[in-house]
């Protein structure tokens, strides 16, 4: 008999809480009992999993039980409060926010990238962030095969990483835009985003005082620490754009040994967690990508402006790959069947 | 008295061609008289010059009168086989097509960047590439001041850039996303662009040997003329976003000297045609600058990924500044006043 475990989600009716739930369902994660937890003011509200309903319970420090595992998509600060809550009666919290991706003792894990870091974890994982995701499954192995010395990349990120209310917001705005009847107040975005490009993520509170976004420095640090290699320069540019789902990105390495794209094609061929276009024409596009599981990468070229340089297009679901299925991977990672 | 002129637009139906008439009027260019032609199709069609309508005329060998200049922007076979006939009979032509572009012989005047290379025509002038122009305007000052080595460029490119009708199928595909009626037949896009980005520009027949587009190698070829700096190494991505008008751009460059972000600020503050945002949180967005001449930066950050490094986002109206605002710039540099 298989083992079982008992679950919970912490922030289970955002949207990436309900794709935990989605995602736990497909790959049949032998869940034992479910909990459900999310704010207040979602209590009572009922969502299912495996077809049977479950009650939203409010989260506080009188209602955390003992779990085998806990799925965070609830925000920082929950998270910081409460993981090691959770930690502390025994579950391995699996955290989706950015509290604890960069302290020392938490794991950072990328189950296609540095699956051995799991296991080291003192209650919490931390689930890195959706562009770095993507980025590192496709160049974990062109790092291996020839170490990468500098990233380029430039974002084109969906409005579903801003969450629901956000997608709401954009299509409102799309919708005024249509019916030209004038939008109604604009709560998530300070600025338009439909028909627009916003070189600015996230949309407020963004900025640290290196003129760097918080989303353009968690790329480069969590690519360190995922990667194992500190000496890896990384420059980002992060860029919202009017895609619902599914973020792309434009990314430009430079190695320390010679890859030629035809090799590079190889390499990622064998790669776990990748769909190689090798043809330029059949790049993959974020609305073909949303919805699927594996990281895609495309037009895949030599830079001649510099020594050992490779352009690469890569595209994945940013609540799928990007958050909720690579914490149910991780979880996967320590329940061998 | 002011000295007036002859002049034709050639493709006067076409989206540039009806923006050549918007900038000549708009900026007083002394017209004597004005003659505008187009494809058989469009022949007999009435257009507004000054206020006063002006019947299309088709444009064959026989048609072909002698001007002062004339504005082409009716696709490259026709500026190929055109644009001599013109010259030769005395026009001075500003082409926008990218026929003479590479032509040794034919200057590529940004006049923000290299006006005194407009003077060395042989009756063709160049009109550059549209995501070449804003680069080059933004970049040109920092050039002079700590000379450019190497640019890393992605591109947020605007329907507009495909033409009229590009933008006609962008909406049909907006109209049909929102009323979910199902999209009638597509015929300038082969994939859906409208909530997509697209790493492929031009749409169809895009790709050169290299593995780059088109537009990406005009980027790298033409950056190097008009800097007149064939030692600039340049990699480009170019990418079509559901954007309406205006082209956006994540640049990173590396310099010979050290520039600080705060230098950098000043040198374009300086400089011609430029808006800089220096506050991280006023960048400018395509649907802000759509319509303006001037061409916008934002987002001067250090990149400290390498030793000399700068990022910088640059936007403008790719059909005005891009494309006929800079042609009727350069006729003004030939008409001094």
């Amino acid at each position: 008999m298989t083992k079982s475990f008992r679950v919970a989600i912490v922030g289970a009716t955002g949207a990436v809480g309900r794709k935990f739930i989605e995602c736990l369902e497909k790959r049949r994660f032998p869940v034992a009992t479910m909990t459900m937890y999310a704010s207040p003011d979602s209590v009572g509200k009922v969502l299912h999993y495996g077809g049977k309903p479950h009650r939203i319970v409010g989260l506080s420090a009188e209602t955390v039980e003992s779990f085998d595992f806990a799925f965070f998509s609830a925000g920082s600060s929950i998270s910081r409060e409460y993981a090691p809550i959770f930690a502390a009666k025994g579950a391995v919290v699996i955290d989706n926010s950015s509290a604890w991706r960069m302290d020392p003792g938490t794991p950072l894990v990328v189950p296609e990238v540095n699956p051995a870091e799991a296991a080291k974890h003192r209650g919490i994982i931390a689930n890195p962030n959706c562009s770095t995701i993507q980025m590192v499954v496709a160049l974990k192995p062109l790092h291996d095969a020839a170490r990468i010395r500098r990233i380029v990349v430039s974002t084109y990120q969906a409005i579903s990483g801003a969450g629901g209310r956000a997608l709401a917001e954009f299509d409102e705005e799309v919708r005024s835009d249509f019916l030209k009847d004038g939008l109604s107040k604009r709560k998530i975005f300070p600025r338009p985003v439909a028909f627009n490009c916003i070189p600015q993520v996230p949309q407020k509170e963004a900025y640290l005082p290196t003129g760097y976004t918080i989303e353009e420095t968690k790329m480069v640090e969590e690519t360190k620490k995922i990667l194992g290699d500190p000496s890896i320069r990384v420059a980002a540019t992060c860029v919202r754009v009017p895609v619902r789902n599914a973020h792309s990105e434009s990314v430009n390495i430079e190695t320390e040994r010679k890859l030629t794209p035809a090799e590079a094609v190889v390499i990622l061929k064998k790669a776990p967690g990748l769909s190689v276009s090798e043809s330029p024409e059949t790049f993959p596009t974020p609305l073909e990508v949303s919805g699927r599981d594996e990281t895609f990468v495309g037009r895949l070229r030599e830079d001649p402006s510099v020594e050992n340089g490779l352009h690469l297009w890569i595209v994945a679901d940013n609540v799928l790959k990007g958050a909720a299925l690579n914490a149910v991977q991780i979880a996967e990672l320590l329940t061998p069947r």
